[in-house]
């Protein structure tokens, strides 16, 4: 007969849990008319707010007599969107939402509105690849750095077949997780493949962050890092029609720099919402001359998107205009909404159609 | 000549991240003389607070003429710690740290301290094993699960060598991910496998809380769900010398539950400062009447693991009196200290240390 210390326990808890925590709450819940409710604990609070990017305007949130305050939002429109709470003016994540937004200037939420759950990037019932956590030497950075690597289902490390690569790079206060934790670039991948609308694909997803090293340093690091490193640890084929690089906001930038000044070794460059105000950038296409003939050959695609609604909107057609000026083909994808991670995983969706396809 | 609209973007930076972010800050850093600095950008808030579990308590922290909040700790023991910021009283993780305590009931952030970076838990330069994401079908929970996988440098899918397993749980309101990104359960492992003082094994990190299934319905998904989706997806040995289970506070009680009542199929059992106030557990053990012969020989190893700060110590202690009481053969691990993850990883890398190791 093994007894616990029932009342010395009931005791500890009273005086040791309960005191460092407060009451477990389920936040956000799906109802059943499609609406979700979101809970914070906060009996001392004068007032609540519910940022989110489902919401036109923050919502003020209603008290309950146990100092729970509670938001239900009706009618979203299904996707993955960031959210946070605001208790008197200082802003957090919701403590009982595990679903963090990997940042490093915030800390958010992260709730999917499932809808009927057939989203590209929502779970579904397919076979699933694996997101695993790679160490790899960056001899450029002098250190060791952590990417994350998607390998589609079925995929062997040993078996027969060899694959190509998308490397994924994520915005600038983003890191190697967001892609994953926030773009859902496994599951969006894992759907394609499962509808043959894709090709089954490894996707790395490295930091693209090299501070206080000057940003181009990060070229310098897919370059002579870690396409070596996965070229040598993964079955993929190591030729340029099976390289695509990709990337949001900065990490959209970073691709204009890796992948055009390197069509030699990627037949694929698609930039979403580049930020291009960098030096790097003024110093590859500043006084840029290219033999564009060469360009179009090396690329089989090239592919500038933006949102209307995005701050960099005007930005990116102009360098829609400037390419173009320059005689270098690429095709655009011009869409609703802003410079948001909803946009990002319709890019990644069209991105993933249309790479390692056969040739056109 | 490939131009951004500079003027243009400058004013909507202005006004569009400027007002939705605050400045860059770099927290925490480490100084030169090994204390630690920690920074938080408060410009209205009247105190702010830093929490910590390297602190005896809660330090103020100062403002600059910025509102930029700053506190330094020097002399802190090297491990791995919690730790947050309260700004007039709402407690939430560091904005400018990527690293966060992966938990459903509140959000903190982890610093590590590194002293020498000579810790087990440290990364050091020796070969780096992986860990992954899996998605696995539960058929107990009638839903698809994630756990997290670690596999051993060298590791390969289809290789000659076939793998032990330890089934590694975490405590009541963490996840499958906390093992991980708190208790450093990979660099456990490296360091130790590197320095010869643990065979190489795959490490299962599952997610243990089942709400609103009884907590009984766990022992049933590993048993029944996720030691059969590993051994058919892993090149592991399949039989009870060759796996073992450990966990820490809650999942220290599952593993009671899921190893003492499996003998058969577990011969490591390690219970980390388990909480035994279920009702699984008591229906196992209120009136077990064990075959503590048999038992003995199944189990090549039976610990239980406390701290003497841990406000579960006499109950554990209880726990060794009762199993002893019941011929139940048994090894103890008391340290200084308390239910902390600082212990967890002590805990673990001792387990690590005696498990698959030959016959005694």
């Amino acid at each position: 007969m093994i007894r616990p210390l029932t009342i010395l326990l009931t005791l500890l808890l009273s005086g040791c849990l309960a005191a460092q925590r407060p009451p477990r709450l389920s936040s956000p819940d799906e109802n059943a008319d499609g609406s979700y409710t979101f809970r914070y604990y906060a009996p001392d609070a004068d007032t609540v707010l519910l940022h989110g990017e489902f919401l036109a305007a923050p919502q003020i949130m209603d008290r309950d007599a146990d100092g729970v305050w509670t938001a239900t939002v009706a009618d979203i429109e299904p996707d993955i969107y960031p959210y946070f709470f605001e208790q008197d003016g200082v802003q957090l994540a919701d403590p009982n939402n595990t679903h963090v937004f990997a940042n490093e200037r915030f800390k958010r939420s992260i709730v999917e509105v499932r809808g009927d759950g057939a989203q590209v990037h929502s779970l579904q019932d397919v076979p699933h690849g694996q997101v695993r956590y790679e160490y790899y030497p960056s001899a450029t950075l002098d250190t060791t750095r952590r990417m994350l690597v998607y390998t589609p289902p079925g995929f062997e490390m040993n078996g027969n077949q060899r694959y190509p690569v998308l490397y994924l790079i994520h915005g600038g206060s983003d890191t190697e997780e967001t892609w994953y934790q926030v773009g859902r670039a496994n599951f969006i991948a894992d759907n394609l493949i499962a509808a043959g609308q894709a090709e089954p694909m490894l996707i790395v997803m490295p930091y693209g962050n090299v501070r206080p090293a000057p940003m181009a340093d990060f070229t310098r690091d897919v370059i002579d890092d870690i396409i070596p490193y996965i070229e040598a640890n993964f079955p993929v084929v190591g030729d340029a029609e099976h390289r695509a690089v990709a990337g949001f906001s900065v990490g959209g930038g970073q691709t204009l720099n890796i992948g055009l000044m390197n069509t030699d070794k990627f037949a694929y460059v698609c930039s979403y919402a580049p930020w291009t105000r960098t030096e790097e950038f003024q110093r590859n296409f500043g006084d840029w001359e290219p033999d564009a003939a060469a360009i179009n050959e090396n690329l089989r695609l090239f592919t500038l998107s933006v949102g209307t609604d995005d701050f960099l909107y005007e930005s990116v057609l102009q360098n829609i205009a400037d390419f173009r000026a320059e005689g270098i083909e690429l095709e655009t994808h011009i869409t609703d909404g802003g410079h948001t991670w909803m946009n990002c995983k319709k890019y990644l969706a069209t991105t993933l159609r249309q790479i390692f396809q056969p040739a056109r």
